[in-house]
């Protein structure tokens, strides 16, 4: 938050209000947050730092017309702090770039910093400072600032042809939900079952933590515009293709139709985590606590993606994930 | 630039062209750039690191009818440098978040990357990611990475009664050419003399990282919304007042009339630095090589802030710099 302004400044109290933005727990790397020109961060030994810039922008990635406030809060530090699990970082502090109408300064910034400030909370993930100003619309920017032992960050290249594929969790819930949300003439309450993974994604600090131990991990991403879409990437990364089991795929307990299904293959904002391993390493891989793994299928040396489906007949994989170029699918 | 999309890929690939963000000198800490979830850092033994994020968007900061796209590029990164200058820390990387018209993605991108492109080099500030998508209008968010030797960073809040006050270069020239473009009906050209300061500020990174060396510096910002508002900011952070000599601004060459010389006191981008030091090192503070420094007046014990004219009579500064939430001046 360099240089308040005037009227910035009752912005920026609001922000500081409800106490000071410090982590729960581990290193008080934030020597300086909000208030002068910039933020000091003192770095762990041994590490490197993880940085990610995240848009979260009213019309392309939420509506107000439809968003709790509170979610659009949760939902832009939770989506960038998924870019630093994937890397297997930890999240240390973040800048907060805000920008919205004077007639939000109200009740819809003290629901969008409620929501903000218990993803800081739960994410371990002070706010260290950013920048304010007035628009039309919306506009949030997010900057996270991750550590991890150096070195070690596991990145998309590194998948080799016999690799095991893995996703954690489930596939297509958010998804589901934000179809539900977009079907609905009205707005869907934050404690809605079917909207938790839309309005309040969990990144995987944990298992991406766990998972940059193990060496044979040879590739990792997060899962945010869709299984076929952050496939091809990583594929396209390593140099490799992949086969995917439908059989295979965990979904939600909220799908049931086959376009439910479906979702699961395609469906954005999952922030699940996408890793391959050698195939000889199942075992390990599917006993993390708390969180499910699941092996979904193989890397292969031909660069094509392919489905193989229930029958055993195989299907390409024509990635359908968001493009913010093409409009919402 | 994490998470490339399909058309969004075609803008990384623009972005990429011309060959890599590289440091010109100085330790090439990013280890990893655009192309994954996240960046990586290397932070050098014993330095702290300086975090700031800055708006810059269309309609608000720049016109896309008046501001040529380079400027804009240049501006950006520029200013958002600035805030590690004030800090005095070292710009190491930052992360560009760009969103805009789809009819933007040809030429306008071209030139606003080669602007971007100068800036970067310029400022030994390499890119290491970030974030694209589309948008109405030109919207841009820099964060940007920096570094100081632990525990010696400059603040707001040092400035002490009897400390004097200084600026870097001249003050206003900035103003005076935004006024110029203002009331220019058609574009004016990135070489013209009168609005290299607007279009291409250059951030006192130099000065800055020989100002944080000297430990009788009690405080230092740079001035980005005009003095009258930026000294306000730091007497307040420092709990102290002010005396500014009119007669002493520095002015530049372009002021001639009495409105272009009150530019000097409210004009706003001039990206100097402001800096307070005990009375009796004014020697010492007058002679940084290439750059020049001047007393403009005194800390005071009472908290107000007052300017002394030509005849010696004093009146009530009232800062009128810039603040988005009102119209801009």
């Amino acid at each position: 938050m360099s240089r308040p302004k005037r009227n910035e400044q009752s912005i920026l109290e609001r922000i500081e209000q409800g106490g000071a933005w410090r982590p729960r727990t581990g290193p008080q790397s934030l020597r300086l947050g909000i208030g002068d020109d910039a933020a000091l961060f003192i770095p762990a030994r041994g590490c490197e730092l993880v940085l990610t810039a995240d848009w979260f922008l009213e019309g392309t990635h939420f509506r107000r017309s439809k968003h709790p406030a509170d979610s659009v809060g949760w939902k832009c530090l939770a989506r960038a702090v998924s870019d630093v699990a994937a890397m297997g970082g930890v999240p240390r502090c973040f800048l907060l770039s805000l920008a919205l109408p004077e007639s939000l300064t109200g009740t819809w910034l003290d629901q969008f910093l409620a929501g903000l400030r218990r993803a800081s909370q739960k994410l371990n993930c002070p706010l260290a400072g950013g920048d304010t100003t007035k628009s039309a619309r919306v506009l949030i920017n997010v900057t996270v600032v991750g550590e991890v032992q150096s070195g070690v960050a596991k990145r998309r290249t590194g998948a080799r042809p016999g690799d095991s594929i893995y996703v954690s969790g489930t596939l297509g819930e958010a998804e589901a939900g934000w179809q539900t949300l977009q079907a609905s003439k009205q707005k869907i309450p934050k404690t809605d079952r079917r909207l938790q993974k839309h309005y309040y994604p969990a990144p995987r600090i944990s298992l991406g933590r766990w998972l940059v131990t193990e060496r044979n991990v040879s590739s990792m991403m997060d899962l945010s515009d869709g299984l076929s879409a952050d496939l091809l990437r990583l594929c396209t990364a390593s140099g490799v293709g992949a086969r995917i089991e439908l059989s295979q795929l965990p979904l939600s307990s909220i799908a049931r139709t086959s376009k439910e299904r479906s979702w699961a293959l395609h469906g954005g904002e999952d922030y699940e985590l996408l890793f391959t391993a050698p195939q000889n390493q199942s075992e390990k891989f599917l006993g993390f606590p708390g969180t499910p793994l699941t092996r979904i299928g193989t890397i292969t040396r031909t660069r094509r993606l392919l489905v193989v489906h229930r029958d055993g007949s195989t299907e390409k994989l024509v990635p359908r994930g968001w493009d913010p170029f093409r409009a919402r699918k």
